[in-house]
């Protein structure tokens, strides 16, 4: 059997994996029996939501350290620009930084920026994109003072409308390059980007820049927009190809695992879900 | 009132908008009607889809230029590869050419190439790219004899699995470049290249291979795959700024508007549908 014990530590679980973000659905474990789950299998590294840490960061952040599980990031930033949005700028901000503080409170590496979709009245996602660069401007500072990193997420083209005007690799270094902030960088996800053929050369202008990189799979067939990923080798994304793209472009980070899969994987016993997710990650990825 | 007659001439009908290529949807004209209707309102281009004019292509092309309607183009190639190709390389070169043949039957200028899915045991999009680089390679002389050009159309990469591994128009001309084929060039549809801040770059590379556009809009929060697109003007996309910037890139061909709405547009009068396509055309593209 071969030795899975050198690569482990390399396996993060973002709880969305297990159903946690959304009420009702999924294993319905506390934040706690999440992390003695990870634990148990040798999973290094956990990324939690915000709704599943809320007014309880700092004891979750604590209990996970304790049990050798690392806090590798909180899922998510507002949605800073379009019609999931707040809205009111002063509002998108406020929840900006209480997403910081929860990072901070956690001890989280990283907060994942999801920037939201177009702006109303506005065509194109040019004038969003510019939003959203003051948007992250702004409270980049505030979150290295915190000790937190800020990761520009590119999220699939099919999500440009209401989720997120960002959605190449492209765009997100471009970003990065005009906010120059060193604690800015872009998280990577398979899901997301595994159809870019421009990918290899957008990778070339990490310097270290890649701040995450998330494992599922794009299902051959996918049926719905948000919620029917697929796990790791049960799809056409080329797994090892990426992975080994990511990190020859410097990332030694955690390979995070974020399933949203409704009909299938958060249908399942969550002993089950992560025994598997540790098997493909060692076996496909 | 403003004086549309110097560009009606530039509006193509593809006739999916009215649902004519989904059995049981849309108005239930015959292609005949079509054209009429056509005619009535100025437009002066049309493209029809290959069951619409099985077994008589020539009379409905002819129909249509007596009409004074040009039959712009025919959609479409089978699929070249994926799961929802004829899987057999044989079978999928008959139908290629058989789509080629009917194209010329209509007199149309333009088949549309939509390639396929990622290949069954493989995993990422180059090895598929590669087999639809061979197929389309192989009849390209042929569709040349035949008077016929070839467009390859990039659809949006959510399509990536199962309809069309060719996701973005750089990809669209490398693969032209790559087979360097007179009569193959590539289409450019907003509803699969909106979010694409690297299509300006691209277009320079066009040198007189666009050889088709077309408009619709993307949908703000868009809730089908395949069935969900909407009339211009009712989404997000930038359709001013991508008309200008393909016209800049020299095309100075037909806009053909395709629409694939099962829930608003195929439900309505198609009288009413074009009325208001002639209208939205002029005021927002």
């Amino acid at each position: 059997m071969r030795d899975f014990s050198q690569n482990r530590s390399a396996l993060a679980l973002n709880t969305a994996t297990l159903g946690h973000n959304m009420p009702g659905a999924g294993a319905g474990w506390s934040a706690e029996q999440t992390v003695d789950a990870c634990a148990q299998r040798g999973i290094g590294g956990i990324v939690f939501w915000r709704p599943e840490i809320a007014g309880q960061a700092a004891v979750i952040g604590r209990y996970a350290r304790q049990a050798g599980v690392k806090v590798v990031g909180l899922c998510r930033s507002p949605f800073l620009t379009g019609p999931l949005s707040l809205q009111n700028p002063q509002d998108i901000q406020d929840d900006f930084y209480k997403a910081i503080d929860e990072t901070a409170a956690l001890s989280g590496d990283v907060l994942t920026i999801v920037v939201g979709g177009v702006e109303a009245g506005t065509k194109g996602i040019q004038e969003s994109l510019k939003h959203v660069a003051e948007r992250v401007a702004a409270v980049c500072d505030y979150a290295a003072q915190c000790g937190v990193r800020l990761a520009l997420e590119p999220l699939h083209p099919m999500y440009g409308g209401d989720r997120s005007c960002l959605t190449t690799t492209r765009d997100a270094f471009d970003l990065c390059d005009q906010i120059a902030a060193s604690n800015l960088g872009v998280a990577i996800d398979v899901y997301h980007v595994w159809w870019d053929t421009d990918l290899p050369n957008q990778l070339k202008r990490a310097q270290g820049r890649i701040f995450g990189f998330h494992l599922c799979d794009w299902l051959g067939h996918t049926t719905d927009f948000l919620l029917d990923r697929g796990m790791m080798g049960d799809g056409v994304a080329d797994l090892r190809g990426l992975r080994n793209a990511v990190e020859n472009a410097g990332y030694a980070g955690f390979c995070e695992v974020e399933i949203f899969s409704a009909q299938n994987w958060w249908k399942r016993d969550p002993n089950d879900v992560l025994d598997v997710m540790v098997e493909r990650f060692h076996s496909v990825c």
